[in-house]
């Protein structure tokens, strides 16, 4: 057996007496001593939070638990209505949806804001620094062809309420670090820059807020999706205590279906060369 | 547009100024002024936990979190290492294993004696009374030649050490309900009804103690989905930083593979009624 | 390495120089050699299907591979407009619904119909004799409080149009076994034994074909799924050529959805015991 | 209801008394009428499939289908082991693997031919040329800090078997197109311009073969995907039927699993800016 491969782990182990998770021993040491959202902290980093890593990192899951009848929220519930004696199915459909265009933005914004910063000699130490290093960013941003991620919302277009909340409590707690930083100077130059007035959106200051208590920028989307996690079950559970939404919308979709022709395409391929 | 069908929820709804949540404002009455758990809580049950209610929730979140190498955990490691650019293709592909064999104790367990309870003319008031009704359930789960769930365990053969973790946080919160008082009498009574002896495993002990906080029986399931989330996160963020368990037991797995030739199955199906 | 286990295997299996599959020769017997839909039969079966029962096999896969705007195929176009970078999510999204209430009937129907077979000491040799013994089969689900699965279509209520199009393949085939025998004398008799006009649904009879070809009852969803699976990629594909219908049903909901506060819940829990 | 959006579609409708698809009826003009290779071809790209390109199609579904115990296979089976009452979790969860490292070389290669053949003023006529355009399109693709995808096979290193046996059916069936031409220059070129004795891929050719008999870009993934789904199907079926090997892979697993403290990682974030 000498040469078995051996599968190394700093979560959780467990032997005949105890289960041990993150070196320490779970039932006198974790159930109950701390929360959830701390314990997600240490699974993901493997580090203890500060208390004020803590306090952010539980405002950000709460700031990202449920938006209402999103896509991902919809296909939960239909999946629901379609398997109701899978849950994890209908959980795992609406958490499937967390990718480029709705989720990913958090993600996004937390590497533009980290590229940048790892790209600037030495930090800002004034607003006008911040302004410049942000102006900077976006410009390049621009000249790749690509968006600016976390600016503009669909619906809140004058601002999203969720950032005069997220900023308040980073300070607070003394975490208004670099990303969140350049965030906010990304809010004020992007207008002049871009010569568009879209406002900062929510999403994208929780990226920056997660980058900012040591988050790393591969788990950002991995912490929205637990976020959301909480949302899809408060939609599951309307569904199961009888909502329907997903059966009428269903009902309406179909009824609304036309079926149309397809466009004659080209004929393509076909040739031998 | 009078007949076109409404979309009822208590959950998020958003307008261009506000994002209201469970009726109250995201921004400033949840974000920094609640804990993820406790918003979880209220998603699912659309209620308010009382403070030990939310103890109780917080213990058994933490309690489910992870348990090393399981095969919900080797499968979002696997899904990750064909898929590293889609975080939540991972994570799905873990919470999938959230079923009848392993995630899914909890939800068995919290329904078993929830049955049972209901099944009771009025609740027992005496440690006998209560090993009476578990006596009686146990035995009219045997007669129906299904299992007791939440007993025993492949490895904490002398006892799951989540258990008394649980039952001390309970009984400190008077959160110790009818279904842990009945889980309690299971266990003292099943080695002589069943002629086994399973002890009483944690994943059953959560599924009780959720129950008695008031998680509808149907949504269980999902409360360890939740949970289990956190310690994916954990299992694709060792991953992400290099592990590379999934590559190994990947190779592992190949080089052990070995050609059987099927069996000579016999003939079925093809005659003609 | 003489006590690792070994993983055998009667599917893929490949070495420097040949790929193996099914104990054939990947590149020299089955590329270009079989059909898709017989390579699937095999690897679900492990055995070569006969030519008629290989025609009843695409012929199944035919009739489910589409039906439609279903909660699956809305499920897939969200979970696309969300994450079109992630093309398996979306179809892993759709067949998340592959459960009880839709694509489930044909795995139902056909364990109905087999436990049925499986209690009649011989099979019937005349339409009486089928008719009896559906008619018993079918007083026994009732008798039993479950639903008689195969029965009844939202829309088709004169009928299933793919019910005579399956039989008429079937019997030319010479694969009508008994399970459809069953199945059509369950469509006679079901009127009279349970008092409703429920027409035979094509989904049942679909699952009854499957198992007169000999597809074992716990794969028959598994073939609904990759039967589905081609029409989910129409949807996708329909969303990637700039249909918009999962934008525009996204938008019509949240355009009507409305916020509706919860009953207040009777307190539950919390009292020790 | 006028304002009411319309769901427009080109594949399945229906009404009371006929089922519909891609505009013909699916049960007098489909079922039977067609294999299921010939229908997912249509329903991906909404046109006929010429005879030749049907059979392309058809064996390129045949060359994905099954690898053995990929990674994408292991994870159907542990969710399978986890929860086997929900067949379509363990093969979504399969599915799931299906992106950049595994599954997604077929799109790649497919891609990365068309791009370079879209930046071609005409398309060579003589080996010359097409080694000429190769060469140019490796050389972009390492100067851009990008690998060649459909090179190399981590267990066929002199050549994957697939490669002949794809290339004599496309020219057989006159459907070796641009695609197919490109690629293979691409294989006589590599090694000069690489330095690397790579040869080409299966994936690889199957993302060519799909490219040249029409299938859009943005779908080959979704073609794989459909092959896949056959070959999980048939991992699935084996546990069913009593294989073990994801309950032996799990034990095995568990039993090498050793504890590693975290490295005492900086503190990162916290200082306010």
């Amino acid at each position: 057996m000498s040469d078995h491969p051996t599968y190394p782990t700093s979560l959780g182990v467990s032997d005949r007496h105890t289960i041990s998770l993150l070196g320490q021993d779970l039932s006198t040491d974790l159930i109950g001593k701390v929360s959830f959202g701390h314990l997600a902290y240490r699974l993901i980093t493997l580090r203890e939070p500060t208390a004020p890593q803590a306090r952010v990192f539980e405002a950000v899951l709460v700031a990202l638990a449920d938006h209402g009848f999103t896509p991902t929220a919809i296909a939960a519930r239909m999946t629901y209505l379609s398997a109701p004696e899978s849950i994890q199915g209908a959980l795992a459909s609406g958490l499937l949806g967390g990718g480029s265009r709705f989720l990913g933005v958090s993600e996004d914004t937390g590497r533009f804001l980290a590229d940048a910063l790892a790209g600037a000699d030495e930090l800002p130490t004034t607003p006008e620094g911040w302004d410049a290093l942000a102006a900077d960013a976006v410009r390049r941003q621009q000249a790749a062809g690509r968006f600016v991620p976390g600016l503009g919302h669909h619906l809140h277009k004058d601002g999203d309420p969720r950032i005069p909340a997220l900023y308040d409590i980073a300070r607070e707690e003394g975490q208004l670090g670099p990303h969140l930083a350049l965030f906010e100077a990304v809010g004020r130059v992007a207008p002049e820059v871009t010569g568009k007035a879209l406002p900062l959106n929510g999403a994208g200051a929780c990226g920056a807020a997660l980058a900012d208590i040591g988050i790393p920028l591969e788990l950002l989307r991995g912490v929205v999706l637990l976020a959301r996690c909480a949302g899809l079950l408060g939609h599951i559970a309307e569904e199961a205590r009888g909502h329907h939404v997903a059966a009428d919308v269903f009902a309406d979709v179909e009824r609304h279906a036309v079926y149309v022709a397809p466009d004659p395409a080209p004929a393509t391929g076909g040739e031998d060369a």
